[in-house]
């Protein structure tokens, strides 16, 4: 077969992958939001059966020829060296995902899901009756599974690496390991600082407001960020998440608690921020495998870059806090824009990561990190678990869990197999500050575009200069591209610093 | 291979395109509902490829040959006669369906497919621009491409019966003329005289209807009529539908016009009888290819019984003008049950079949179905079509469209190529009171039951007569199994013309 039509009919074949995972994607995003209660164990069989036709065809056979009759190995997965860079881009990651899957034995596969199916039931038990003995020996399972995955992938003598390249490509331990020390450091040493100053007031943030009002307000402030309704929509789910149903439907979740409105409030900044990167990718790559954020940490850097960097800085509330007062009036009658920004930046160190502030977030990120690796070099037990997430988070945080429920059983990724996710959540406040330098050398003046709700700018900038790229180049290589420079903490580290410092006094 | 092991391939085959059909709808629910306006065009590309892979698994040879070694053939097609009955029954819909696949050659499906979107297309616009010759050329298209259909599926001698046979198995234009024809004689002389008695009065039903109090008492109605919530949902769509997302997930969609409360009242009661259907289908047959209505007329008979018969009756109302009293209380204030009764039986001969009223809707099915009769045997000119509709209209139902646009263009129906389709409307009314007079004479004082709002004697009667049987008995055989008798037009005809005099006085 010619080259030209090996190409063509790879472009084909992902065009019909992304058309199965959008499918995909409309029953998930139905589970997680419309799906009667009696639904979901028919549910997750219609997802298996789709997700397998859609294994069958990745895996095809043909696919493995054609991509190597167009020069793409393992070694060199871009192929012929003088096809067009976007070509290139398109056969790695096409032989980057054909070989995860194919290198996969079959067997290995199905016994895995099943262990993850079973993994997933026991944690939840675990979690709800206290009891890390239950979900122990699933563990050992998820780490022998995942370890035995990275060596089919090829990382024999790193798997931890192998790990994490699913999620942060091109990023290995060491690497992460390079920013993650100073950034715990800098940032244990911040969250000291803070405890000894007065703690801001944030009560009146902690009483009634109407889910109604919420709802309202929301709509209003997610039209407001630039977020296009004939291209998307925002629901309500337990956990806010965004979704891709297909290249002019991205839709976002968010959800309203009575008493908690900040709650909905950023968590409909931090999902639009995953959707604007969905939504800005250019033509060329619109509907293809590259049409996707670089790295679960680039995407992260996006979302946590709206809802922290500019949702909770004082610029956003001089625009949006009048918004916010017409729906609230009651509750915010004497609240000044200064009030508000400091009560919503509130540190306060605790347990749970998924509720942590923008200071301790990163350091319970940190601490997975730490026993992910000490898991997988073989110098921790995983019976052990329990009492070294203790011992850690006493040293990071300053807290110790009294439950094992609020301690190394209060996230699902473990129980999954998801080893190597968690740095990506740390990652991306690091990679949005290196950006968000970068912007605001490019962009003069956004803290009078944002206190004018002008984002234009902004998302033009994060559009040209990132979205532009897609999933084309990995991580360290779009850093490189984007600001010039390495992967650093120092733009974050400023930034924090100097935010608190401010707020605290310190 | 084994026979039981064939049987048991077949089982999990007839599984897995179950689950794909129920993904496809799911898919298809969302367009309706919730879709962005942006992504439409994505989804029908989504929704083309989960077709061509369903269509794809039917036909694999290997399932004719299965079917084959069970016996199965098209002239058995229940194959070996010592399998269990409702094997029997499995394979023969199997069977069905699979021959219904494989004897279309594969360049006249793609080649329909894209003359169905050509045509439906071009009846959009004919029927804004009230020009018939726009779509003309498409439906001659559409009707010869219906024609070769049928003579692919064996029925060279009469293409219609076999159009028909897609909607009503069993049910030939002969037996559907022989109660057609004193159907239409009896309707047509009742709407006469009602035409010369005074007209109700439904004034009140004509005003400002608050859409958040209407949305409010559709979702007390629904769960008085026994709707469980659990395994299904009720949504808004622009024109109301029922469609299976899984066997524990049956949706219902329904509307509300703000100055027209019982268009939604009606939808919503309608939508939720071709629900208990599809709700109350037996263990036997659940995520099977049986589970499924006999018939569209079956299905439609279930609707049309629970709006018309139930739903617009004097002891429905006396149960539920009282609630619907309490959220509108200035348009209903002074209104009587009686009143009110009489108002949504109001009888008023109209262009629109959609709109129309219980006496004179299967007159409007009674006109599509001796045009299409007319246009397969050859009779009538496609061109003639608009003059001859505006005739007909005149005589069955005595008005006349003064535009094609809301003559002969008003339906989707041919657009889509789906003749044979209409007939079924109007066989729903008249198999739904075969079976009414039977639940009647098994179960006493319905009328009491439904003002006090017990509908469980009702819904368990039909469940376990008819909803037990999915679609493993033709409508013929199914009629005679519930009710001892072949199909009538009397009960209905019985049911109408008392009904009408009693309101009417005539």
């Amino acid at each position: 077969m010619a080259f030209g039509e090996n190409l063509e009919k790879l472009h084909n074949m992902d065009r019909e992958m992304y058309h199965l995972e959008k499918a995909l994607a409309v029953l998930r995003w139905d589970q997680e939001t419309y799906l009667p209660e009696k639904g979901v164990e028919e549910r997750s069989e219609q997802l298996a059966l789709l997700e397998g036709i859609a294994h069958e065809r990745l895996t095809l056979p043909e696919t493995g020829r054609m991509l190597s009759e167009l020069g793409s190995t393992q070694e060199n997965p871009g192929g012929d060296e003088k096809l067009p860079a976007l070509q290139r881009d398109f056969l790695k990651t096409l032989r980057r995902n054909y070989d995860r899957a194919v290198l996969l034995p079959h067997d290995f596969v199905s016994d895995s899901a099943r262990a993850e199916g079973l993994s997933q039931a026991a944690w939840v038990n675990a979690r709800r009756d206290n009891d890390f003995s239950v979900f122990l020996p699933h563990l050992i399972k998820m780490i022998n599974f995942a370890r035995q995955k990275a060596v089919y992938w090829g990382w024999q003598d790193k798997p931890y690496d192998g790990l994490l390249d699913i999620y942060e490509p091109g990023m290995g331990a060491d690497a992460i390991a390079a920013v993650f020390t100073p950034l715990g450091q800098r940032l244990s040493a911040l969250l000291k600082k803070i405890s000894s100053r007065p703690r801001p007031d944030n009560s009146f943030l902690v009483q009634e407001f109407n889910l109604e009002n919420q709802a309202s307000f929301n709509r209003i402030l997610l039209e407001r960020l630039g977020f296009d309704a004939r291209r998307g929509r925002m629901d309500i789910s337990a956990h806010p998440f965004t979704t891709i149903l297909g290249s002019d439907d991205i839709r976002i979740t968010t959800r309203y608690l009575p008493r908690h409105a900040q709650s909905g409030i950023f968590a409909t900044i931090h999902e639009a921020g995953h959707a604007f990167y969905e939504m800005d990718f250019p033509d060329e790559i619109r509907g293809t495998c590259l049409a996707d954020g670089a790295s679960m940490g680039i995407h992260e850097s996006q979302s946590r870059l709206w809802e922290n960097v500019i949702g909770r800085s004082k610029p956003f509330w001089e625009g949006m806090l009048p918004v916010l007062r017409s729906y609230f009036s009651a509750p915010l009658s004497n609240i000044t824009v200064d009030d508000f920004y400091r009560a919503v930046n509130l540190v306060e160190p605790s347990l749970i990561r998924v509720e942590a502030d923008e200071v301790s977030y990163s350091l319970h990120v940190i601490l997975r990190f730490e026993l992910e690796q000490a898991l997988f070099s073989g110098s921790l037990d995983p019976a052990d678990l329990p009492a070294v997430w203790r011992k850690k988070m006493k040293e990071l945080i300053g807290v110790e869990p009294e439950t094992d429920s609020q301690g190394v059983l209060q996230d699902v990724h473990w129980s999954m197999g998801a080893f190597g996710y968690f740095p990506s959540y740390a990652l991306g406040n690091l990679y949005g500050l290196d950006f968000w330098e970068k912007l605001k050398s490019d962009i003069p003046g956004t803290d009078q575009l944002i206190a004018e709700g002008n984002f234009t700018p902004i998302r033009t900038w994060l559009r040209d200069t990132i979205y532009v790229w897609g999933r084309r180049l990995e991580p360290p290589l779009l850093l490189k591209t984007v600001t010039g420079k390495s992967l650093s903490p120092e733009p974050f580290l400023t930034y924090i610093e100097s935010k608190y410092a401010e707020i605290y006094g310190a």
